[in-house]
């Protein structure tokens, strides 16, 4: 196979690159161009008239994710293919399967790996109906917290506040993760134990974080004189030592062919929202990711928006050379959607080696960034417009808001002030501006795309969801890396776990073994007395 | 004055990169380093040992900071002179006054400008105490919200919740910001507005977002029977349209010489944070920012921890290349302080010319972002270790946490758990790894920085918040940019409201203006019926 630099579509679209579309000649950018340069399908559009593309890049992209095969991959990883693996070498060589924890709906998968997949996805979601049934008869409980870390935490808790415009009444969502005790001390002050339940999520049963946590947890429910096993629930791998009916209410399971984070749509993120929003949305939001899952197997990228989008950002990265890109919503729902959006891509795509376990010589996934507008404005905009680095920026817009409250100012209602923002910042990266004080330049030429949809409800946020969890996927199959494994976190916790043995040993708990360099650092702290 | 790629260190700083400090050998990254190299003053560490620097590389940048006289600047600034400017061209021509907001304690600036600005930043204070004492008294408000945004908004709101361990009894902040009518409407329906006061924020008083936002607080009160007037403090330049007793309950003042991003410590934070936290903490923070202005004099950067910052980042950024940076706290109430370290950072020193209007020739300001660990490390440190950008850290962390409670897991406690962490990644970021397993191959010498503190108490928290509004200010100075003003924004604004004008004249609200590009951007939308 032809390495990515080699690649007939790579030499052409660098040739192109040395000349990108030039969006600040007024010829370059009409009104035509916003119209028609879009990709549109299942309610959302995609906006890419403000990208430094012409239909000839678009073409040559086009070429690539053909030459690249991309489609065939999608549906080897969608038919249960085993895709985590490096050839040749030891790696985790396992199936990823979270399109089939929500294939119940239109155009099932039909393949066996897939089948059998989202059958035992839906006996947990049928095991999950019935508990929640159980619990709406007794009404004991109005809090859920969920605690777990990273691919357990951010996905789940970026849905809930995305969502929360939906909640049930009289139930809410909490989210515990950092093993700082404070996290957990300041949780436990707010709620009433007797009414809450703990969700604690960890595939292997064994995360470092989680387990201490959980720990607490069942500390502060013991000194409340309540039982832990009548308020803690575990999602965690059959087999697993968490799989453990003797210690929690109920278990949830999942398995090792979905990856943490892109766990958002098993049970790791449907107790909780499940929970707080009520069965019938979560299942308006699978149903939205799995209509994306079924759109990104389409050829044409005028409709594949996943597609479109990982194109888009490959000629940016690769292409473009920009190391960033920043992704801004332009809802105050979704605050929490860049940081997931920032595990889901970097965790997947920060990677150095191809799939054949050689080093790469060309750039792999960006740093992803980004706060909702029209904060960032006021924020670091002022980079983005004027600084020395390009930043490319998605814009995530809605015509409508959640709740239908709104008020009229000076001629407008605030969602409309909201929009032409965005718009506004979309058209002003790419236009620039002359001018003869030099502090009021404005270089112009910055590439931006919108995606666009009516209104961020249950449906249209699984669209999303699963828009960027394919397209992250897409790029991962351009680059042929393995986007669904996470090595580069294993040095971190062996290091880790020598220190703790260090303070371990200050207290005498554990026999001596050197390490200097841990002692240097130690050194330097200055610890409680008296804990 | 020589231009920054002319100076004599500059040229030797650039020698020296081709070949910076190799962490990766075990015989230069020794306890000793990590003992010895330490800037350390009023309590905080700054642990520079993962650095990719050796004694050399300091000298030349403590060089760098002599030839760019970094010093005299910052006592300029801090006397009063006027350093917001362009030298030749309009602009906003002001002094930079912040530091004057908290100089009320030992060894007083003394020049007339930062006296009369901190005598007159006194007055506001001591109106803020009267006003809180008669609150106390008629103990009618539980719940203040500050309505502002970026600078208003992203400062205060870091600072609350990094201290609410130390939050007053029945007395709760909330923050509203977002021209997002969902902000708003959300926060209204979970809020008792009879028990509540607002504080709109806005220099000029006339911040679009503030503006409509304030509108949106006057229409929900007046629909609850309540007299906005009795519930709204205005947080506004004297002279500006917000400037008007009639409407507020009270009004206190913030001058043209506090920007935005700058304001925490004037009225712009301690309006909300003396209300939440109470005077006296309020204090301590103030004197803790105080205490580091004066530190950010000295000449030595063994102890001027700010300069000695700023000279590590303009290092990485110019001379090793890097164009990002990220900030991880290992504390989960710092959760909104890397946003807050963004704008600072991005908004001051995103700039394209220098201060005589000349585009520069080297990069200016990073781009900031970050997440607190231990989450980041389920999340993008995959890429900050395996991905093919490196990625500058700056690491904060406590030796204690700030709830006197914890629990003894598996022989230590979390906050042991969370050190070991955050100095297990410092150091594996810096010594890498081999392997023949080419996926477990970490290439190392990717830098890192600790800021270390004993506890994240009021005092603390300001030092470290000035820590950083003069690091950046000393980056600024080094380049020789204005890090004050924000021309970046303007263009953003004035087509926003094009777009805003267009929605108008949908609604027959205004005449027409043609705005053919803006009309292309509006035939996508989908806007709601009836509203």
């Amino acid at each position: 196979m032809t390495s990515f630099n080699h690649l007939k579509s790579v030499i052409r679209l660098n040739e192109l690159a040395e000349e990108p579309y030039d969006l600040t000649d007024e010829d370059n950018l009409q009104p035509k161009r916003i119209e028609s340069m879009v990709s549109e399908a299942l309610g959302l559009k995609l906006l890419y008239g403000t990208e430094r593309v012409s239909e000839i890049t678009l073409q040559a992209l086009s070429d690539l994710a053909e030459e690249t095969k991309v489609l065939e991959k999608m549906k080897s990883m969608q038919s249960g293919e085993v895709m985590n693996c490096i050839e040749g070498y030891e790696s985790e060589n396992r199936q990823v399967l979270h399109t089939a924890m929500r294939d119940f709906f239109e155009q099932a998968n039909e393949a066996p790996k897939a089948k059998e997949a989202s059958q035992l996805a839906y006996q947990e979601l049928e095991k999950l109906m019935e508990f929640l049934r159980n619990l709406e008869h007794n009404d004991q409980f109005t809090d859920m917290v969920q605690v777990g870390i990273g691919g357990s935490d951010l996905g789940p808790r970026a849905i809930y506040y995305a969502l929360k415009a939906y909640e049930k009444p009289h139930r809410r969502a909490h989210f515990f993760s950092n093993v700082d005790p404070d996290d957990g001390v300041s949780l436990m002050k707010e709620l009433d134990l007797s009414k809450t339940l703990f969700v604690i999520v960890s595939k292997s049963g064994s995360t470092l974080e989680t387990k201490t946590n959980e720990e607490l947890v069942r500390h502060y429910l013991k000194k409340a004189n309540l039982d832990p096993k009548n308020h803690l629930i575990a999602v965690t791998g059959k087999g697993s030592p968490m799989d453990d009916p003797s210690r929690y209410l109920a278990s949830f399971y999942i398995w090792d062919y979905i990856g943490g984070r892109y766990s958002v749509t098993s049970m790791v993120g449907c107790v909780i929202l499940a929970f707080s929003l009520g069965m019938d949305r979560v299942l308006s939001f699978l149903r939205g990711a799995s209509a994306m899952d079924k759109l990104a197997l389409k050829p044409n990228i005028k409709q594949n928006l996943p597609l479109m989008s990982a194109l888009l950002s490959v000629w940016n990265r690769n292409f473009l050379g920009f190391s960033t890109s920043a992704i801004i919503p332009y809802s105050q729902a979704l605050f929490r959607f860049p940081a997931h959006l920032q595990q889901l891509n970097m965790e997947s795509n920060g990677k150095r080696i191809d799939k054949r376990g050689h080093e790469i010589e060309f750039d792999s996934g960006p740093i992803i960034w980004g706060e909702p507008g029209t904060n960032g404005q006021h924020s670091f905009f002022q980079l983005i417009h004027q600084g020395t680095s390009v930043v490319p920026v998605e814009f995530l817009g809605f015509s409508q808001n959640q709740y239908k409250e709104d008020i009229l100012f000076q001629g407008t209602y605030c969602q409309e002030k909201l929009l032409s923002n965005l718009f506004a910042q979309s058209l002003a990266l790419a236009t620039g501006q002359k001018n003869s004080n030099p502090n009021k330049v404005f270089p112009g030429n910055r590439p931006s795309r919108i995606l666009l949809a009516t209104k961020l409800d249950p449906y249209t946020l699984g669209l999303i969801l699963s828009y960027y969890e394919n397209s992250v996927a897409f790029q991962g199959f351009l680059w042929n890396i393995n986007s669904f494994d996470q090595e580069g976190v294993q040095l971190g916790k062996v290091l880790a776990s020598q220190f703790i043995d260090l303070f371990a040993q200050k207290r005498g708990k554990k026999d001596g073994k050197a390490f200097p360099l841990g002692q240097a650092y130690l050194k330097h702290v200055n610890m409680e007395e008296g804990l």
